[in-house]
């Protein structure tokens, strides 16, 4: 059907084309906002080891699992989880619409607004607060609760929404990663339905693929007969330390080949990662730039933190098992977005 | 870098081949176990609504779900679900572990052989098994066991491996939604890692899309220090009834476009389903053919049955929500895919 001197023409321009594309792909750095250095080349090793289908790390394009932290690993963390934020600024719609809780802990003391008095809240009054704010309405009513707060609250520090605060880097590596056939998932401590809300528009990563820490639902029906799914103050599933790898199971039902995190709730997620054969990539990010971000964990010398704690414990087993910790300051050329 | 005479070949040929691929396309039947009928009809118009991007109906491709039922729906489910049969045969190792049990119920009776004994025995003893067989070994060393035991069990109707008895039009739908970008789920009753073990090749549904009965597992580690999952007794969600569309919302976070079942089990999954806007699809499949498979459930006439009731209540809400109902009899031209 083709003349030949078409066949000839394509046979001469086709290969130049491959040629060329392949120079442009290799000329195109994956990974521009990070620095040249043992971390990003540990990334590129793994990524290059387990998509070379003639590697010995070869890895089915099926089983390439990547599971991400979220506060800490992705976004800023400091100085408070942003879902707590939420949850202290739903206290007055809380205590509105049940008036008693007025006189209850940690409603009294959020509703004083004193700084100092809400920091020494113990956790366990913490969990309270969380259980009432993420529950007692339908997982849509939720979800439009949340996305409304998001288009309106701010960070104090950069006077920028919250979701401008995820780190480019990551960002970069996600898809990256995905580029390359991995399917990236969000393992966090944080709520599962709260991070769903947003992490599609802001990471790329769709609700199935975010394992969070989970409540119960309820079937049932409204007054018109229309199904609801109501959110109950039950706990599921605590996805932080050993829920991590449990939370993995249950939602992924499969080992990742890599993992990220940024402290000691991150570990477990980390060991289960490391223990399965064949290549396996391990990071952990440490807060080191007090100028660009924050500065805080005992692995980098410096006081513990109630969030995000990376101890000296984590840093060992990291050396041990041979797990890359990740140097904001040195690893990253730029930290968001936003800045330069 | 074209001469001028290799252009003019290419802008020749290159619609030839686009329409000829297309002609191929529309005269290959993407449901040829399927007669031509309502059912039939049913599934190719809603693709075709929720795929053409010119539709009022079209569903971006990620937010196309679609869930399906798997004992009765995907599979035969007749006389006992194949997981409890496995439960059955698991038994003897069970007692040889814990001698004691030999004389606690169910065990006793299931011991004795006795059929008409352990057909009359209690759900609750029954559900005792299935957390026993279901539990107290590391999560791999389930899929060892499952998937040995698959290896080598047989129904006794067919003589054939458990894994053969799926249903070809159902497997055909599966591949056509998927063909037009829906990710398919599976959403059981049965255990979730019991199904994770055989579904990726089956049906080529991957364990993350598995929604099945969740048990706890708790991480830790071995005398080698190496991590474990340890499947635990203890129920997480009995993924059923008003469970399916909780256990859809945990593990997916959106409400399907499509969904299919086979019994009162699937009522809340396909109202939540239909409960949603746009297009969407609620299909249920009807056991009234006693010759190729089996026909059982009150919707058709028939007795009741202790797995897969279909009851008169199903059906009439059914009719009322515009779900459709797919009698195996009429509309499936084939049963299995080693029948003709």
């Amino acid at each position: 059907m083709f003349p030949h001197y078409a066949k000839r023409a394509i046979s001469v321009v086709a290969p130049m084309l491959v040629a060329a594309a392949s120079l442009i792909a290799r000329a195109q750095d994956p990974l521009p906002a990070w620095n040249d250095g043992p971390a990003k080349d540990a990334i590129l090793q793994f990524v290059g080891d387990t998509t070379e289908a003639s590697s010995a790390k070869f890895v089915p394009p099926d089983k390439r699992i990547a599971t991400f932290d979220q506060d800490g690993t992705l976004w800023v963390e400091k100085p408070m989880y942003t879902q707590v934020v939420y949850a202290f600024e739903r206290v007055p719609s809380i205590v509105k619409e049940k008036p008693s809780l007025k006189n209850v802990e940690p409603y009294k003391t959020i509703l004083t607004g004193d700084h100092e008095a809400i920091a020494k809240l113990p956790m366990k009054d913490l969990n309270v607060l969380l259980a009432t704010a993420f529950s007692g309405m339908d997982v849509e009513q939720f979800r439009t609760e949340v996305n409304n707060w998001f288009d309106a609250a701010k960070d104090h520090r950069w006077k920028r929404p919250y979701t401008d605060l995820i780190y480019l880097p990551m960002l970069e590596l996600m898809r990256y990663l995905r580029a390359n056939g991995y399917k990236t998932y969000i393992v966090t401590g944080g709520g599962q339905d709260f991070v769903r809300v947003y992490a599609n528009k802001v990471y790329g990563v769709p609700p199935e693929q975010i394992v969070g820490t989970m409540g119960e639902t309820k079937y049932g029906y409204d007054n018109e007969g229309r199904p609801t799914l109501m959110k109950e103050p039950k706990l599921l599933l605590l996805d932080d330390k050993t829920g991590k790898p449990e939370g993995i199971h249950m939602m992924i039902g499969r080992r990742p080949h890599a993992a990220f995190g940024n402290s000691d709730g991150d570990r477990q997620m980390l060991e289960y990662t490391g223990a399965g054969d064949g290549a396996r990539l391990m990071m952990i990010v440490m807060h080191d730039d007090a100028r660009r971000e924050y500065a805080y964990g005992p692995a980098n010398g410096l006081p513990n933190s109630k969030v995000g704690t990376f101890t000296q414990a984590l840093y060992d087993e990291s050396k041990d098992k041979g797990w890359t910790v990740i140097s904001m300051k040195n690893d990253w050329k730029r930290i968001f977005s936003f800045e330069n």
